[in-house]
């Protein structure tokens, strides 16, 4: 069995990470499947998806990384041709990754009590995000 | 339901991204399944698989960020043991991943509009590939 | 099909390597599935998972470049507010990735001769980890 649904959310841009972990979950609690995989996508290339323990200082130092070994302020050949300065942004969300499968049984989705399921957009402006939820198994 | 295919493709190698989006949909219509996911695998340990807007500014950001990050001209120990040069095209590999996993409805990949699949081969050669296209749903 | 398994094993945390494949191909064979996917998902927020080529050279290169490029030694907020001295490892993890699919055929996994699949301890001890093996397909 297959269900295919959507989250959608707002996002600031700028590596801001949201904690899609209850949504995700509620989703799995209404359909009509105990055991198998979430597929998590993220539609658009210049977000990603990931796990992280959800609190300030973590996700503070998450996007000090990011500055650190991707800068926004090094030239990209993307800006000089679209002229968008979001060059860093694609290059970030590349590396990342648009998908992530997490498996459940018993309808419980097999996460550690200090890991959520979080999107980091890394886009230069605020964004409406869809991120695809498919839930497979039986 | 699943489907079990492969996609062949020849690569330049050092850094040489490839966009699979076409063959992965062309597998997807001519498989008997309409709700489901796609997984795409690298066979190898020297190539990875991503989604990017393949556009040629991006595509040289992508590679001038591996360069930098995990740069070539750096000693390996993997090629102080083994002479062929391409240590950082394992670790660049391994960091990228070798899975990707995507959902489909009504036949449909829920990729973005500037988001394409990308398999990136690190090696320091030329290189025939084989990528896994295995469609599993309804 | 769906059934879900689990890998115990014992890392030395500090950014261990340790190859999971045998014990991957075990749960496979036991299975009564001979064509689907294997996902991979490491419970916890300090380690991650991903293939590579199995070698020492190579598994200390790959360490390497986690400390060049996400080092150990910098401040880290996350360490100010809770003293654990782990904020490296975290952000490790999250950037390497929690989950992998692989595909597999005739019940073998089409992983590569020289490609493993490995479990990357970044915590700064000692840990008891659980992977969830979980094999899906007809």
């Amino acid at each position: 069995m297959v269900v295919t649904k959507k989250i959608s959310l707002q996002s600031k841009g700028h590596g801001d990470i949201i904690d899609i972990t209850p949504e995700v979950q509620k989703q799995l609690a209404e359909a009509n499947i105990s055991e198998g995989t979430v597929t998590l996508f993220v539609t658009g290339s210049t977000a990603g998806i990931t796990t992280i323990e959800f609190e300030p200082g973590l996700l503070a130092d998450f996007k000090s990384m990011w500055e650190r070994n991707i800068p926004a302020d090094i030239p990209y050949q993307h800006d000089r041709a679209w002229g968008d300065g979001n060059g860093h942004s694609h290059v970030r969300a590349s590396l990342l990754g648009a998908s992530l499968v997490i498996p459940f049984s018993d309808k419980s989705l097999v996460l550690g009590t200090w890991q959520q399921i979080v999107v980091v957009d890394f886009d230069n402006r605020a964004r409406a995000r869809q991120i695809v939820v498919q839930i497979m198994g039986q």
